[in-house]
């Protein structure tokens, strides 16, 4: 670590320094806003990060000592592996993940709760230390592979998921040395050692082969620009380059499954298994960036719109297949089989908020939007209320209520179910923790001329342009119940600031006016969908608001989605909605054939109630008769919470 | 084989002489007419039966050697497992198979070409030697379990497939048995062999446990039936009732995968894996009939009928998973993901054929019907025209063109391409094999006052409706491309004969008229779809004429289908037909989007060209422009013969 920034190329803002944040490129036309820089402060996203804070955490460092996927590690310095050795072979993955969402709540927690902080990091450091005795004298870091009795290192490329899990490791350790930039902690070192011995053994000269599950290449290249290590983020480029050109087995699938099939800067679209697809694309913007290779950024764009446009369900899901939990072709995007794993729709916010980050400008909504639609419609849909069970995947139409899980009994993830504590296959939960955990630095972006705030929940911003040019802002906002943003500066340099707000696309008839001390309130003006800019000196007590119409509405599927034809979704903001079939109960359809229903488009949607309940109806009917009722429709994110149930959220029509 | 017959409550027709048909039960409404009453002599069912003796049993035959499946039984009989075996845990069930298939072409040679049949025999028999060669002194048989270095017998239910192998095995026995009743096969005591031993394993104090995938239940009651072993029906009887009281390991699919879930008689639907729901479902049947088990028997009709109307494509296919090859739940039938498996197809077919064989009068036409829609829709989809590749699973929307499969490569199973030569699970070419070898047996069937003719195809048929009572029949058809179907009485007891034609559900305004040499032809008389019967004391040369309207038809989905709102599928007769991206070559579609692409249905099918060579042209437009051509569709089982292309059955209308 005696490399500086402006040795590497990495930012020449002092390694110590960096936003607390997941991602910090070299550079880019704005930076994310880390965890020191952002606090949310209420709404839905508060919540979330409440429950997850109180409650998930906790849950899931239970489940890895009582699965024995910790003790793995225990069992590696003692020398009882293979024998004791429990979980899959990508069990140590879901260690580092949970030390990573601990790191961003310990990151979080900081300011406002130091005690709570204090007692996560040393839960934490305990657990580093257990890791780090099962670390070999050169860096080697795996309980599945190695020792006697075990296949030798590196031998399984492409199941074996040990690259995969260093990849986590890195990502761990990078969110340690962001948000304890000065305090040595041990994880980063193990990840260094880590990462010197990678590099040693798939260098230039190395193994010329690629991990079958691609995140190596996302852990490596930010843990070099964490450590100012750009041998890193070429080992990275290493990985991204060799893959695609079939260095991996052919398997059953193809190898199109883990993205062996076509080369990253040739391929036109996302394709095989949704999450590899996703962390390969994210790790492959990192090292674009960081190597300013534009070609390969202008394919991962184009792979990126693609990807969008076709594969990508209205909730923002992706991944249409069970059977491989990938990608289907272009238009397949069956409701009912969908897949969308929770993990899936993680990973496509890694890859749209990298490529956020890189944007001249232009698509910046555009990939805020689909970040936002992925969080509310996926994200925040796999958790339960209580933050102690997820979805592992995400159908859009249960035709038969699924079995309510034990909370006790680990599940099978591919079975039709309610939220169940944990899988076999448990990635899911820890993924979505440390999502949440790190959300802050999701909300705004800035460059020299200003802040882009860029997903809406009540917040405190507070950062500088440049050196001395600080800006405090407060975001007040009841969204996505309603959809009045109000920006408050509390503080601003003299000269001109450019405060920029998301359009989303779905918020045709927006408005933005800005309210100062000294005049009137600006007249109201009517804003295009996409970025919003004021550029103005600002005082003290100055806001600008975004008003979003926040008013539900029928939306058509594409024509060329088959499995959707003759349907409608319901949607509100950037929240989508769902019939379930515990709420005919006392209507006129009570006990009606839940495929019998569809919905009446030429009746008005209702809202009902306001404020943060305010709720949506539908009039629903049963095909063959003159049967009718008001439905009330619940967000996405909230179906089954009130035990098995039939849902759909594509509704028939006609 | 000292019990007889009256004995045995089997029918008292000596087991030596019982027709030379897959299916014989103790007892029925009628009952299958054999290879030795039935030769198919044109037309498509007899081109496909050319091509399957003359191509695809030697491709089998060649690829179970090159691929070691036969030489497993060489190394068990030398001592050379499990060091050597190759294969799948079930390949011994494809050399099973495989006999069975060249014993139905030897009963449908035997007349017609004695010699080929000798020198198939010989090959068979050669065959057989190797596999008893394998056979252990208490009569076990298998090449993956039980020898030192292998799991022991019976160990592993689940997967291992040692009783689903033994049942193909009888099922190959019972074809030899019938084709050559008095030779003594040496297959016939292999499976004799193995049947007693599986008794004393899983008989009443025995494993109290089932095969993880149904098939010795209706291989062991056949095998019953053909050797006069009432303790074999017994045996199969147990293993139905064993199952669905969970006496398999949960599984992450659950145990419905393999009807482990519910027991069968209690069971509203077939589900699971649809190959093993349908072998089982068959040999429910079987023993539900011969153990004169009426509420199984009514239990198994209400499975079908619940099946057939909300679990079947429209091909006739079954099972809509890739991931567990399974049926989804009721309407759950997406084109493109359709598995509909050839395999699930032919067993669809032995459980629709077995209850047709009991049904008291209503509903041998539906059975009839749903056979007739499988045979041309799937089993005949699945090979090559030159019977040297096949289709495992047969999708009804093809969105992007399938690679070609080298002919000289095993195949995997799930990958998208056209027809391949063999797979690692290889189980579909044998079975289409064993299908197309048996056919004739599905043709007609009798009672005793007289013959039901049920699927159409230029035969001859030859029975006797009770001793002495002889009746000789030759139908006359270019079905399925023309509608007339004619049967000529060419030998006739005295005294009143029914003759039976089945009526397809799709065939509204048939006809039929009798026609004799003593007087004019009766007026033709419409008939209601069903079964329709004309019943005289019938002359030689008397003709009963049924006319079917062979016309193209669009028919709209079932409304609850939501893969398929919004489209038609064109039928013309039994065939399903298919749009195929090649046939827009040449139009002014060419190079057009496929998904782009929809049916104007105000604009009737048209046929083009005449008799067997009679195609259908639709008009087909362009979204979003007015452009229109008249476009070729193909019947959906010769799809994909002139290189990968673009498909769809169900094409959007809108």
């Amino acid at each position: 670590m005696t490399t500086t920034g402006a040795e590497t190329g990495l930012p020449s803002a002092s390694l110590a320094t960096a936003p607390v944040a997941p991602v910090v490129p070299a550079r880019g036309a704005r930076r994310m806003l880390g965890l020191g820089e952002v606090t949310i402060t209420g709404g839905f996203w508060a919540d979330r990060q409440r429950v997850n804070g109180e409650h998930t955490l906790s849950h899931i460092g239970d489940w890895l000592e009582r699965e024995g996927w910790i003790a793995n590690f225990d069992l590696a310095a003692a020398g009882g592996l293979p024998q004791g050795r429990r979980g899959r072979e990508f069990s140590d993955s879901e260690v580092y993940k949970y030390l990573e969402a601990v790191a961003w709540e310990v990151g979080r927690l900081d300011a406002s709760d130091p005690a709570r902080a204090a007692e996560l990091e040393q839960r934490a450091d305990a657990v580093v230390a257990r890791v780090a005795a099962a670390q070999q004298a050169d860096g080697y870091l795996n309980t599945m592979f190695g020792r006697e009795g075990q296949a030798p290192r590196w031998s399984q490329l492409e199941w074996g998921h040990e690259l995969y899990c260093l990849g986590h490791l890195f990502q761990s350790a990078v969110a340690w040395q962001r948000v304890r930039p000065t305090s040595h902690k041990e994880i980063v070192e193990i990840a260094r050692r880590s990462a010197d011995l990678v590099l040693e053994a798939f260098g230039e000269a190395g193994i010329q082969s690629v991990c079958g599950h691609a995140e190596i290449e996302v852990g490596l290249a930010e843990l070099g620009r964490a450590l100012g290590r750009p041998e890193y983020v070429a080992q990275a480029l290493l990985f991204v380059e060799r893959r695609g050109h079939g260095v991996l087995a052919d398997i059953e699938w193809g190898r199109s499954y883990y993205q062996d099939d076509i080369p990253v800067r040739e391929a036109v679209v996302l394709r095989g298994h949704a999450v590899r697809a996703n962390y390969l694309a994210a790790g492959a913007v990192d090292v674009a960036v960081d190597t300013s290779d534009e070609d390969l950024l202008t394919a991962l764009v184009s792979q990126w719109e693609r990807t969008a446009e076709r594969r990508t369900y209205v909730t923002g899901g992706q991944g249409s297949h069970h059977q491989d939990e990938a990608f289907g072709e272009d238009w397949e995007l069956p409701s009912d089989r969908a897949y969308s794993e929770t993990c899936a729709g993680i990973a496509s916010i890694m890859f749209s908020e990298r490529l956020l980050l890189q944007d001249s400008g232009e698509n910046v909504a555009r990939y805020g939007d689909l970040v936002e639609r992925t969080l509310y419609n996926v994200v925040a849909t796999s958790p339960q209320a209580d933050g102690r069970a997820f979805f592992y995947s995400n159908t859009l139409h249960q035709r038969v209520p699924g079995a309510v899980s034990d909370p006790d009994v680990v599940s099978p993830r591919a079975r039709s179910a309610l939220r169940a504590p944990w899988f076999e296959v448990s990635c899911c939960p820890p993924n979505v923790a440390r999502t949440f955990a790190s959300l802050a630095a999701y909300i705004a972006t800035a460059d020299a001329s200003g802040v882009q705030v860029l997903q809406y929940a009540p917040a405190r911003i507070a950062t500088e342009l440049s050196p001395g040019r600080a800006v405090e802002l407060t975001v007040e906002t009841e969204y996505p119940a309603r959809g009045v943003i109000r920006v408050r500066v509390d503080a601003a340099p003299s000269g001109p600031v450019t405060l920029s707000l998301r359009v989303p696309a779905w918020a045709a008839g927006a408005s933005v006016r800005t309210i100062t001390g000294d005049e009137t309130p600006s007249q109201s003006r009517a804003v295009e969908t996409g970025m919003v800019s004021v550029t103005r000196e600002f005082a003290v007590g100055d806001v600008v608001e975004l008003t979003l119409p926040i008013v539900p509405r029928f939306t058509a599927p594409d024509p060329r989605v088959d499995a959707i034809r003759g349907t409608v979704v319901v949607q509100r903001g950037p929240e989508v909605f769902a019939l379930e079939s515990v709420d005919l109960d006392g209507t006129a359809l009570e006990g009606a054939d839940f495929a019998d229903l569809f919905v009446d488009t030429s009746v008005a949607l209702r809202e009902v109630g306001s404020g943060v309940t305010a709720g949506v109806t539908a009039a629903v009917r049963r095909r063959g008769t003159s049967e009718v009722a008001d439905v009330p429709l619940v967000p996405y994110h909230s179906w089954a919470n009130r035990g098995p149930s039939s849902m759909r959220v594509w509704i028939p029509s006609s």
